[in-house]
């Protein structure tokens, strides 16, 4: 019998122990051998459940188990986590966690110190729910230079726009809806702000371009901006306003990381991906584009991604791949005012014909409202696109928005 | 340097040797030293190549070669891929294949060969081209039991699916244009009639119920049937036609096996899937539906996927896991008279009340030409749908199309 400890029996740590009880027999002949929690610490005790006398509040206690081989972390947030996992490794066990706040802010230390100690620290759950994300990019597509990841990476946001999309509803209205349903929080920020979608796509980079990406220095707009007009143009333009986290390489190699509301194209599966549902789409070198779909939050999901990862460490030796990445590399990262793209603009009080001395090259939508222009820029630097905006602006031109598009890369 | 050995300098061979050369560095880093091709196999010489001194005609040379750590078997076909993949295991070498042929034939074999002799057999591009899927459901997924999955295997299928979804293009004609593109052989049997996408869904299920299922034992149908009014069905219903492999499990534990044009429901990503692209949707009992999605064919995208194997055959040790399946358990198959579907159904000569006596609950479609019906029916087995099928046709009702419909499992 292969005995684990879990931190945390919230959602997803107790998606984990269902999945332990339901899935005994498969995880035992996966495993080679049964396995079972011997611990599980929580601040709350659960008197009902028929594992209550594993429960502790003690850390220490799991820490001097020897026969612990693994920890499963599912607290979320930096602190406490950070240093029990630490404490974890240091102890010789193995980590896996689905906390992309710890991963985002401390993956290459715990990633060393695993390595060092010659054991796993696996996160999976962190990015994308249940989706297979992390495991295929650093194993079946080793062979390619990653160009471009770009993903729906937080659900609460997906159902938000795609409520505004369907129904026209607005923001608002279509948050207060996602709380009500128990897909948003009381308070939402870390969704709707794009902070979520952020720590991911930096676990993103952080494996294809080798190095750590911290997510405050990853340019990041949310979505409460975004009104049921904007949604409509994007509907007319032929697709859909997404919350997109994005990691591209520059040609000059560099890499170029934002979370930003983008209109995603109608030939792009990303934009039929609705409701709570993520997807990551993958650009190498040599592969081309792929996509990862699936739930990507949710009790049950995150914990079967979890517990694959732990029948990866109970079976698989550490170490045998090279570390997915190393620590920070500052000058790695392209400034977002370089980021090459087009945008969406709509602007009031001005004509196309003068908007086009500005915006040379524009492609004019059908606007939908008397007095008001609506286009796609030529591509442009983040930076070129401010600077128009700004003298546009100071000729009478009135942005309402300025939405990037994503490009299409099928 | 590690040494490896090519069978095969077709499509995907050559797609080998460009990526070892292209991305020699990236590998270098991924497998801890360098990869190189210490001998080419293919009965072509290729005289103009940098490596034209390494090709040879002789298997035996790579056999007896003890430098030669791993074998990458791109040939096609099961002999003579069977039997040198054979002895490079039993000579100790770790074998990646992309033949689905042989893997659909011989894996079960060949993987307790492979077992046996403490080395690899891996085989990622034989199904799905580039998409990393079968990885996924060995590792991320092994949480889970399998209760579905449904792909879109043939990316010829697929084009010529397309074509006729949006011209409205007849079979014929959208088969020549596949072939005129390179989509397509001179002989499109294996495609067209199904059987690539078989022995791909039989590898599929395979891994999903840890037993081998042969190709001949399923049922399989392929696209040469579909009419223009068939797709133009489809969309009136909301969706479209694709050629789908699919695998369920049954209440009961049996594996449902078949390949057979399907109505796809909008709603269900499968339907988005355009032109040479594929898409495997994978349904677990904790993670729920996700779907693997990129090019399902082609000289890179495969090549891709051998490179990604060979990396894990170098780095990672043989057998940590348990076998992924074992010998064919004919018992385990559901015979498709017992498998439970929705069908479209096109029929002249009868009236849509007449047509509700023998498929009650039958939900008609508006219909496309005068004195033809289209209805989905209800749900029922394979075999009573044969049944009701073969009494409206004694009563006068001519059936011109029967097709299964996917349901939706988002």
């Amino acid at each position: 019998m292969k005995k684990i400890a879990l931190l945390g029996h919230g959602v997803v740590g107790s998606g984990v122990m269902e999945i332990l009880t339901k899935n005994r027999k498969l995880l035992a002949r996966q495993a080679g051998e049964g396995v079972e929690a011997a611990w599980v610490l929580d601040r709350r005790a659960f008197p009902g459940l028929p594992y209550s006398q594993r429960f502790t509040q003690d850390f220490s206690a799991i820490r001097e188990d020897p026969e612990v081989a693994v920890v499963l972390e599912a607290l979320g947030g930096v602190e406490p986590a950070y240093t029990w996992a630490r404490e974890s490794l240091l102890a010789g066990k193995s980590v896996i966690t689905s906390n992309k706040e710890l991963v985002a802010e401390k993956g290459d230390e715990l990633l060393a110190l695993a390595a060092e100690k010659g054991v796993h620290f696996l996160f999976e759950a962190s990015v994308g729910g249940g989706i297979p994300i992390l495991q295929p990019l650093r194993e079946s597509l080793t062979a390619n230079h990653i160009l471009e990841i770009a993903g729906i990476l937080n659900g609460t946001t997906n159902f938000i726009l795609t409520k505004m999309f369907r129904e026209g509803a607005a923001f608002g209205d279509a948050l207060r809806e996602a709380q009500e349903l128990g897909y948003a929080e009381a308070d939402p920020t870390a969704d709707v702000e794009g902070h979520d979608a952020c720590r991911k796509i930096c676990i993103l980079a952080s494996i294809a371009f080798g190095s750590h990406f911290y997510p405050r220095e990853v340019r990041t707009q949310g979505i409460t901006r975004i009104s049921p007009e904007d949604v409509a143009y994007a509907a007319r333009w032929g697709g859909a306003i997404k919350l997109i986290g994005r990691a591209r390489r520059a040609p000059d190699g560099r890499a170029a990381l934002e979370v930003s509301p983008m209109f995603v194209p109608g030939d792009c599966l990303l934009s039929g991906v609705n409701g709570v549902y993520n997807a990551v789409q993958v650009t190498g070198d040599m592969v081309g584009t792929t996509l990862f779909y699936g739930p990507g939050a949710g009790k049950l999901p995150t914990a079967s991604a979890m517990v694959g990862d732990l029948i990866t460490a109970l079976t698989q030796p550490a170490g045998s791949r090279p570390l997915p990445w190393g620590p920070a590399k500052p000058e790695l990262s392209q400034p977002w005012e370089e980021h090459t793209a087009q945008a969406f603009l709509r602007v009031t009080g001005m004509e196309p014909d003068a908007l086009e001395t500005f915006f040379p090259g524009a492609r004019f939508l059908e606007p939908l409202a008397e007095g008001e222009a609506a286009f796609i820029t030529a591509p442009a630097t983040q930076g070129e696109l401010d600077a128009a905006q700004e003298a546009a602006g100071a000729a009478g031109g009135k942005v309402l928005s300025r939405i990037t598009v994503l490009e299409g890369s099928r």
